[in-house]
């Protein structure tokens, strides 16, 4: 069974000497939570991680979850009691509101935990994750009596949320929505209608399930403009806060699925539930994207935390597994073969992960920040700027994390040659689970159009130009340092290609907008790449600067240049192919009759 | 359910306009099967695959097959019955020897079916596919008692065959292998081991099975030059051809994987099972070479096959599925929302599969017409070359078209998205089946290996050079062409990119062999591309010669001019940075210590 073990030493040298969190301390997000208070709860979270969560990742995948007569469904053995460890040592309530019980901490701390989650059990941590989603949005959205009574017990974890936006019929176009919300005189709505694909729908760890149900006010604009969004509670709560009567909402079945089967996918089906409203009237997608947005990034997320996983499981057959000689002698001739890991290819599958995993950690770390430095809003600019990068990478994020964290746990299956396919070892679960973050939370095609089609020309760009603008700063900052030239000539080269990019979207977007949209994918990998080697340029210099000190792991900075000058020479190459691919524009693409496929 | 159809126009058109079999009557192999038989073979062989096996695919993968307290294992519900029509139909003697039984028809007839049945059932395909490598090793290698024994029923398929390579602590390295031989005075063999991954190992198909075992014999070499093969069969066979004793070898267990659940994955132990002994003495790799390569054309076409019925389904449901309108304004206003296939993004996932389909079919039908030219032997300068090509463009077959056919399976998924992942939908079944393609009959890292490593070179580079004078040649006919320009220009790039790759390899390689494995999979990458480029070139070749001569389908023609213009603008970029990744050699993929991953 594969083993996970939390990257601590990553994170506590990509917090600290790349993204200077120690310099952060005057952002009042981290007055109070310092690297070392940071460093100390990650620790704790690896240690649930390692040996509550991770020993049940396969008893999830082979039980699956267990819908009964009466539309109960049980979670997989171990499910719960993990859930109620969970709750009680705090970890929901890490990031929220201590207006709530929360307890406050920065956005970057409760990413990076949730990365160690998702690496250890993907399927658990969807129901604290979408939970925390539905916090988000009733925090931001919500009426403060939705507040009063709905986020203790969300911040708490005692109950759980899901989010319903899905219909058989429509899933990206969630203008052809049919469910119906009636207005009550008493200000409650009466829901109806059938949403599919609900993560975390109908399980056995809390005592409610809070969904957020999006629907059409009856009465109100066609399509997108008539979409509202209400909280359907499972068991309806009474003022002070205990549980009333059932409320009109059941599971009509569990989704057989490829992967996550620890994570009960439910049919719901809203037969006159009652419901209320969460913020405007015919306003719900504005709501929704809060909760989206903030999904978005932990989906991102999943994708890196499964390629991490199955890295170190595949790094440690490579070392232990005796196959073949390596081509410029026995490695090790007193044994019988020499191990996986003098073969180049299964390095460079090993090295391509690696590669990812730790610069692409660093990417959403630095997300995270912005996150932190909007939500404490010391500077208006600054916020403002904080903002913009939130908004125009998170798609990157989604799609770019979970495109090549799936082919990385691919790789990684790849590693392990027939035995990666058999289901005992473990690797084949994590590529079946990483498959469904290229899809949920808006497949990675939609991720794209919402990068070239709303993000790129919001405010005039102010966003993307920003980004160019942190590049040229860090470019600036290193352009003295000899040591740092390969790093900055790979960064000026692949910032210098987003940019052809950017201007031939701009010169021939409005022309025809199928031009953008055909080139979306290969630009947000771009995108990706560009803001990558912004990473490994930031990685390199810390890593320089601590050999230079020598006061660290020596053997750890010359690891970290090393796999830095891998990613310039291995994968920043796929840029050129990407601009001229996006400048052969739409026609061939669009050439053909739908009839001719 | 997913439906398939048979490219039965896709073949018509290669076979007859691209690769010009009318015009090869004169070789021996077609005198007798000449166009007009071809087709309505492969007509009947669709009908077959369509209406018979294709249903039996989803009930392949949900039940799985399932192994007994007394070992015998039963296959999925149909398929015992499926295998006897396929059996009484002929379909297993096809390519097969008359002498034998077989019907002697040429090697492109029987891959064409073969991609057939693999796009229909995979599982079910695996039966009579690995019984064809038994009998191919045996008839090139067995004796003429051997051969008068088992050629027979394998050739009509009334009984099954086996290989059996690997065991749990050796797969590709066979010179670690453990299971023994021990001659016995009657000429036969004792032999005892356990072979695990032993596809179609034990089930109810058919009432013999018969195993082809690599196994040492004792006092034998030690390592690979030690290893010998011998033919065990599942109950001995009497001098009669009738069935005798149940001979020791049993189907340990089943494996739980990932997919191909329909195959039965067994262990095998042999518990002094008698065996006979193929070929020479300690000259057992040589003889499964011949099985393997013929086993690895194959396997490329599972991942050729699998893509072409997973596209089939996703631009159906492109087509069909209503989201989203498209950015150019409605494309039909009447209905709530346009096609999927509107779409750009989902164009080009479509593109790239209709892209590579194509031509990676005219690939292997262009190979398999080579070995119909090397069978024949009317000449032996040319049967040198095609012996040459095929055994050079084996392993670019084996892995381009398994990582490819893989890659787009999960694109095909995506096209569906949630509903993708739900098993009902049998897309995701698509992408577990083609996922072992990648790993079984030699990793893809290790085909990458044999390519650079022994046909690079083999006879000076005498194949590789023959192939580049195939490009040549072509890029003469076509120069006066002004409608090829593009084609060509095309295939010229990427001709020389290849040859630049080789070149530095044949600089680099000398000084340090890890250069050579370091870019092995990028090369042979890169190769296919090269070969594609130049399928892409005879197709648009014979669609514009069609076009002009206005007898056939314009439509037809025009869609293929447009899918290799999209080909060139939007896959073959690629190309560059293969060859800057081979260039960048294997430096900082081999820094790190073993240690530091």
């Amino acid at each position: 069974m594969p083993a996970y073990h939390a990257p601590l030493n990553e994170f506590r040298f990509l917090l600290r000497e790349v993204l200077g969190l120690p310099l952060l301390s005057n952002l009042p997000a981290y007055a109070s939570a310092g690297p070392d208070l940071i460093e100390a709860v990650l620790a704790e979270g690896a240690k649930i991680c390692e040996q509550l969560l991770a020993p049940l990742n396969r008893v999830g995948d082979q039980q699956g979850c267990t819908r009964h007569a009466d539309g109960s469904v049980t979670t997989p053995a171990g499910f719960k009691q993990a859930y109620k460890t969970f709750v009680e040592g705090g970890w929901p309530s890490l990031g929220c509101d201590p207006e709530y019980g929360g307890q406050g901490m920065p956005v970057v701390l409760a990413l990076a935990i949730n990365e160690m989650v998702s690496s250890s059990n993907m399927a658990f941590g969807m129901y604290p994750g979408l939970t925390h989603g539905v916090y988000e949005a009733l925090h931001r959205h919500g009426s403060d009596e939705l507040k009063r009574i709905y986020l203790p017990k969300l911040t708490s974890g005692e109950w759980t949320g899901t989010m319903n936006l899905t219909e058989p019929h429509c899933g990206t176009d969630l203008g052809l929505m049919r469910t119906r919300a009636e207005p009550q005189s008493d200000g409650s709505y009466i829901i109806s209608g059938q949403k599919i694909f609900i993560s975390a729908g109908e399980h056995d760890l809390a005592e409610n399930i809070i969904h957020l149900v999006l629907a059409k006010i009856v009465g109100g604009p066609e399509g997108i403009k008539g979409v509202s969004l209400f909280v359907v509670p499972k068991f309806l709560v009474k003022p002070d806060g205990s549980l009333g009567a059932r409320n009109g909402v059941s599971c009509g079945s569990i989704e057989e699925k490829m992967g996550i089967h620890g994570n009960a996918t439910c049919v719901l089906n809203y037969d006159n539930a009652v419901g209320y409203l969460v913020g405007e009237e015919h306003k719900g997608m504005r709501a929704m994207f809060t909760m989206m947005n903030e999904a978005r990034l932990g989906v991102g997320l999943q994708g890196l935390a499964l390629s991490e996983v199955s890295y170190q499981n595949a790094a440690a057959y490579a070392r232990e597994r005796l196959q073949g000689r390596a081509l410029t002698g026995p490695a090790t001739p007193d044994k019988s073969a020499d191990p996986l890991i003098v073969h180049p290819d299964i390095r460079r599958m090993l090295m391509n992960q690696k590669a990812f995993n730790e610069s692409a950690r660093a990417f959403y770390l630095w997300i995270a920040i912005q996150a932190d430095i909007l939500r404490s809003h010391v500077d208006a600019k600054q916020a403002e700027k904080a903002d913009d990068m939130l908004a125009l990478l998170t798609p990157v994020v989604k799609a770019y994390l979970t495109d090549q964290g799936f082919a990385h746990c691919v790789n990684a299956q790849q590693i392990y040659g027939g035995h990666g396919y058999i289901a005992e070892q473990g690797m084949e679960q994590f590529v079946r689970d990483a498959r469904i973050a290229m899809i949920y939370e808006g497949a990675n095609g939609v991720q794209a159009l919402d990068l070239v089609g709303r993000k790129l020309g919001a405010n005039g760009g102010r966003a993307v130009f920003a980004f160019f603008g942190e590049i040229d700063a860090l470019l600036a900052e290193c352009a003295d340092d000899g040591a740092m030239t390969p790093f900055c000539a790979a960064l000026k080269e692949t910032r210098d290609r987003l940019e052809q990019a950017t201007m031939w979207f701009l010169e021939n977007g409005m022309k025809n907008p199928n031009h953008l949209a055909a080139g979306s994918t290969d630009y947000l990998h771009l995108f990706a790449l560009a803001a990558l080697a912004m990473m490994w340029t930031r990685i390199a210099r810390a890593a320089d600067a601590g050999l230079r000190a020598g006061t660290g792991d020596a053997g750890f900075y010359k690891a970290k240049l090393a796999t830095g000058r891998y990613f310039i020479e291995r994968v920043l190459p796929d840029s050129a192919a990407m601009l001229a691919k996006i400048k052969s524009g739409s026609d061939a693409m669009m050439a053909l009759e739908a009839e001719a496929f």
